[in-house]
């Protein structure tokens, strides 16, 4: 597939067919991952690739105890307000299904970021893990295999990490459910650059751009 | 271009002309950060495209001066002590020309993540900017443009953001250097999938993968 045509339609999708992912696509969504830079090319990445049922159907208990815990969340709880149809609900709709079943994917990953002796997690830790997340994504997408990228399993971080034996030293960066989609790609819903993006300094826009 | 050969052949380029980069090539990147994916959607990502020519050489000049802070750290203060045609000597030593090169790239951008009211970033902050920062990064392989992601402007950080007029609850996720490559691209220098893959739990080979 043409780079732009896979780049500009890999959008979240949450509702998953529960088809296997033959062994060679999943070979060539992970030689992509470890393609993505990370922070002095450290590689401090690791990828937990959960396809044993029983490991699926606990991730997808706890990631259905941290869905009931980010519908606390003041953002969250204040989109269940939007209207069904609206941009809002029907990504809450989609979450939500996602929230229910993901246990269900066929595979799901599990991406992660050993920290280096005496350094603290921060910001730019996130640097050496999502761009190889994002690439998981984009490939998936190539290949016909619908993605999402979600955080919400920290919720339940502790017992994520004792289910799966991650080591105390390292972080759990996102969890990637993959799956064959049930809906279709598209262009995801954006604002647009205009919106977004400056000119040589904050807050002047783009113009010609 | 086909998408795996983009991805696949992304790697650091940190030695760039000075040529300009077109407008509608600058745009195409910025239209295909923006298809990343964000926390809830909520796309409360900035991009700061800057161009003009005065507010590089300064952007240049403290990033000079972070990489003379970076130089203490024991990592990167160890790979000085490297032979220099090994990996790591050949990658400081691109380091390095950027260390001293950076505002000669035509175009640098500052990518940017604002914070909820009352959120603390955290490592998952990153999961919201990331994905964008490694879309610009493919796009502009795509295109014949060279790039890399680096974070360490923030050992200058404050100078920056008033540099660019930077608002007080927005972080600086990553500083990215556009400009056609002197180099060539290609695939990067990476341990293999099964080196950072596990199956089913930490530690466990993938096997057939």
């Amino acid at each position: 597939m043409d780079f732009f045509d896979v780049v500009t339609t890999q959008r979240a999708m949450r509702r998953l067919k529960t088809d296997a992912i033959p062994d060679d696509v999943l070979k060539k969504i992970m030689d992509t991952a470890i393609c993505a830079p990370s922070g002095g090319n450290r590689q401090n990445w690791s990828f937990v690739v959960v396809r044993d049922q029983a490991r699926r159907a606990r991730l997808g208990e706890l990631y259905r105890e941290a869905w009931g815990e980010l519908m606390k969340v003041p953002y969250y709880a204040g989109a269940t307000k939007e209207p069904a149809d609206s941009p809002a609900g029907k990504m809450l709709a989609s979450a939500r299904h996602l929230g229910e079943h993901l246990g269900e994917a066929p595979v799901i990953v599990l991406a992660c970021v050993t920290l280096d002796p005496g350094v603290r997690v921060s910001l730019t830790t996130g640097a050496s893990i999502y761009p190889a997340v994002q690439n998981i994504m984009l490939a998936a997408r190539a290949l016909g295999i619908g993605s999402c990228l979600t955080t919400i399993h920290r919720f339940r971080d502790a017992q994520v990490k004792e289910l799966l034996g991650i080591p105390a030293d390292v972080e759990t960066a996102a969890l990637i459910p993959l799956g064959y989609p049930l809906g279709r790609f598209g262009r995801p819903p954006r604002r647009s650059v205009g919106e977004v993006a400056f000119a040589d300094r904050w807050g002047r826009a783009l113009g010609s751009l």
